[in-house]
């Protein structure tokens, strides 16, 4: 079998894909035949050498993948073979607030998704939804968790308050599918007429082209009233603009500052933050029970992650080209042949 | 104009109609020509003198209703002439935990909304969303907001999560709206064939029928593949039997317990409580800040209030009687002449 | 190295003290040379018989202890060899809402702590406090992280508050220690003078003697200007009682109920319930971040549990015994000859 | 009777001492003999017209404030004649999270408490407590208040968790105190070594000289184990500094902004801000309900704000000098002769 493996800081060139003996487990551990994977950002960055965890080199890259469950090692009782699952990106962190103590990931510190058999900790996943592919689950643990974890570390957004997205990533994705499933009227930012079809499509109350309105923000009140969204979720930034745009006593969730451009290029006035009279709240991927919540929901709803483009496991880094290019609308999703679940 | 006044432990013997001058508003008063009122369980209690809070004899009874400001005393910024209002159960209570000091409530300690003139805070009424009528929004301020109160003191329930509620009386068709507006799955139980068709209408995912099925604790946990309900919401008990309904670490909001027959007759043993490993939580009624909020979610949803039927201004002991008969479903309201909103 | 097993449903009767090698840690295991263990009324269930959650047969009992770790398992980074540690009851919980899947309890379900080598989780312990002895923190996993869950569930009491906590078990002395040390107000109940006494020493503000005054939530609402206490920690009931002592908005914590008699003994109306308009919460021991904070308190204010009285490993049946008399203050604590930390 | 009035925008040189007669209360109105006001940094902001609230001109300047209530309006029940009360700054904002409607301010769009008989609304005070002289309980309402805001908003810290408080301001000094009274330990900072010993006296566990120290993030770091604080309360910034100190997971709270230089001074890069991983929470202020438990913890702990210096009520604009000047620890308070409480 075959797994790749990386050296931190050559971006693509540092990725190598190398053959190894299908791993036993050992106590607390199983075995996942990997059927699909899911890149992005992320994996650009730790490719990179700018990711702000510490990367081991040569390690095995990719924190998102399902598969099926080919091997189990002694006491394990959460998982069986033959079980459908998905990895969780911190395989310790399994409730409550982050700590470092959780701080172990996939694909940076301890080895990855991107390998066609992955040992991982049998607490460090979950289990498929029934209605979902592998290639649709592959596409939950970065950045679904991430919109889910965004939406209810303030408790979930009620029906009748608004919720604004920033951007068409994957995370303004699930954002936009999970707020309005809850009964948030959900507004999104793009650039893109294109995408902005697509994200009415997707339910999306009101879009705003941010290009073309680039005060979007006097926006967003506009259509709220004046009051401004009661949530922001904010991938990309500049912050400034969603403190301009959220309701007092509101949120503003951070899920990602490196998107809009180089440390510095965005910087907030203190004051800004304090007029704003609402939280600032970092959110970075989430644990465990927030995915199974997710699934839930997602059962609940039959709502499936917006996928964009399939590659295959060669063509790993083409996959991850296509990430960089900021074309498309949806995860990039990488699988092996067989059944589509 | 004339108002209803009770003689409270008399029932409905004790309610009379008398004439007035309209009131002159004061600083910080408003008078609103009443358009509709809704009248229910509570208002029995309280004219039979078994309410669980003191009644001013000769007290105007009621406290749902809704109408048109008509007059503003001095220092009123929130609300002008002509607004359209609803009034609040406890117009000292705008937003927080219940305390003593907001217990202020309409229909027993201070002049209800059973007049057509009422004199009211204003600070004490909220307006009227613009797509329902009088009679809806006269149906809002208790069993409405109770239920919105219910619903989100433990947090907003997820999608995806469970919420059951109890019988089909005028709380649960609201938590019923509400919760599914907000994704979540809802199971309701009645013991009536025609109810059950009606609450499928309005949205619950399952009807149990607890006549049919006497441990219908079991039932809700066999639709929620063991675990049970995440909310409970009981209006009428017995209390027994929603804790073995809800989920470990789940809430049983408490709305109600008078409908269950005489105190004592369900008495619960709190190693049941324990074994439940959830949290009860009494609920009574809520604070504006609920109002407010339910408006949002009710304009953003296009949601209105079930009405089952209509009296006039001079049946309101007519109302109360269809009330006191359990049959309907829906609230009971009592209208004005005059064009529907 | 010799363990204790039981046979559940034969009390003392079924305990037995049995030879067996030391054991060898696993991946992820740990092997702790036991230094001290606590045992109490939920050992005295388990051995009953009248536990809540299954118990194996011929496990090894006791859910408290500390001790030295002796050996490391593959894969081991919380704990290194000499550490000191202290078990915790559920190894699987560490943060979170309880769950089922965290279920698995040390001396019912998997082997507990009364051995002199103890093979656990390394995930299932934490460092004891610089400050305490070993028999001092084999006192806290049960008692003293129930004390703090109950405490910290509807979060800390803030200073000037109100505490409650019934009679002076193991839990309520923890309570006092703990509240006290977060600014709160702590009035404690009592039949007995003498634990009267201690019981201020320990920093009571007020002590109730329930025999004296039978109608002591009448006493506690005169201590309280009339609001009665902002929390209960209800480890003995009767509810109805807590019920009648707690404030409007405030919250009782169940944290056992078996204490007080018989099932069914002191049933609870749910009017009652409902006209406290106070939360009740069942509280059932706590995580493992409950435990790391509760030992941050413990560590920032030079705090140690309350230890009654100190038996030998081989008379662990005497000190179970002694439990059950139910003299004493403080917990029951078996040690082993060494250096006392 | 005399009150100040002032001229926005023109400072010091804007405030005028004129003469009118005792106003007399409407309904819901009460008025207050003045016997003791506090002002401070707030107040210059109002007069040098850079205060973010619209300030109508002429009006009554000042915020904090207490006396005895000399007359009550109609249908007032809160208060009665002889009270001893202190003003609260938003007399509409009673409890939740703050909201347009309850931003009505004593001493910007409402006439303030800088005057010998103020017309306040009954809804807007709450009573000294009784170890309180007038001059402590003036210096209440907006530091005092603040602090207890900012260490509650995100629950209050629990014992054995660490506050890190910017500074030797009034709120920095009541944070110090209620910290320590939940069981917290609390550093400060200061850039001065006579202050530092004060600070000390008052309970700081540690304190850091910012200016010996530049890099005094690290040395908070240091003194919690690598962790650094649990809360941060940041009255003056940098808040990239507050950043740089604050725990994982943790809170910074952010108490105002324009005392560390002119906006634009100190930004912050948003990758801080995500790098920090814990929520920054803008504070304005607070509400009745936290002056009511701010209060009681008072009260409880027999603590009394820190006083600096007292000045005449003809000499308010000394006192001001005096506040710009930042020499001094601890409020200060404008009173008038007469008997201290």
């Amino acid at each position: 079998m075959r797994s790749y493996h990386l050296d931190p800081g050559r971006g693509l060139a540092g990725l190598t894909l190398r053959d190894h003996d299908v791993p036993e487990p050992g106590r607390g551990q199983i075995v996942v035949r990997m059927r699909a994977h899911a890149v992005g950002a992320r994996d650009l960055l730790v490719l990179a050498g700018t990711y702000p965890l510490p990367v081991r080199p040569g390690v095995v890259p990719g924190c998102e993948g399902a598969g099926e469950v080919v091997a189990v090692g002694a006491d394990v009782t959460r998982v069986r073979l033959g079980d459908r699952v998905a990895a969780t990106v911190f395989p310790r962190w399994w409730d409550g607030s982050f700590r470092w103590e959780y701080a172990t990931q996939l694909g940076t510190g301890t080895d990855g998704t991107l390998t066609e058999y992955a040992l991982l900790d049998a607490d460090g996943v979950v289990p498929v939804p029934e209605h979902l592919s592998y290639a649709e689950a592959a596409a939950l643990p970065l950045s679904a968790v991430t919109a889910w974890h965004a939406l209810t570390a303030g408790g979930m957004p009620r029906p009748g308050e608004t919720v604004l997205t920033l951007g068409s990533g994957a995370v303004s994705l699930s954002v936009l599918q999970l707020a309005r499933s809850a009964g948030a009227r959900v507004i999104v930012t793009t650039s893109d007429g294109a995408k902005a079809e697509r994200l009415r499509e997707l339910g999306a109350a009101e879009v705003v082209n941010y290009r073309e309105c680039p005060d979007w923000p006097d926006a967003v009140r506009e259509l709220t009233a004046g009051r401004g969204a009661d949530r922001v979720v904010d991938p990309a930034g500049p912050l400034s603009m969603s403190l301009r745009a959220v309701a007092v006593a509101g949120e503003v969730a951070l899920v990602g500052t490196s998107l809009s451009g180089p440390a510095g290029a965005h910087p907030v006035d203190p004051s800004a933050l304090f007029a704003a009279a609402a939280v600032v709240r970092p959110v970075i991927a989430g644990h465990r029970a927030h995915f199974t919540a997710l699934n839930r929901a997602l059962t609940t709803h039959r709502l499936r992650p917006v996928v964009d483009r399939t590659f295959g496991f060669d063509a790993v880094p083409d996959a991850l080209r296509y990430c960089r290019s900021g074309a498309g609308v949806g995860k990039v999703v990488v699988t092996h042949p067989g059944p589509p679940r």
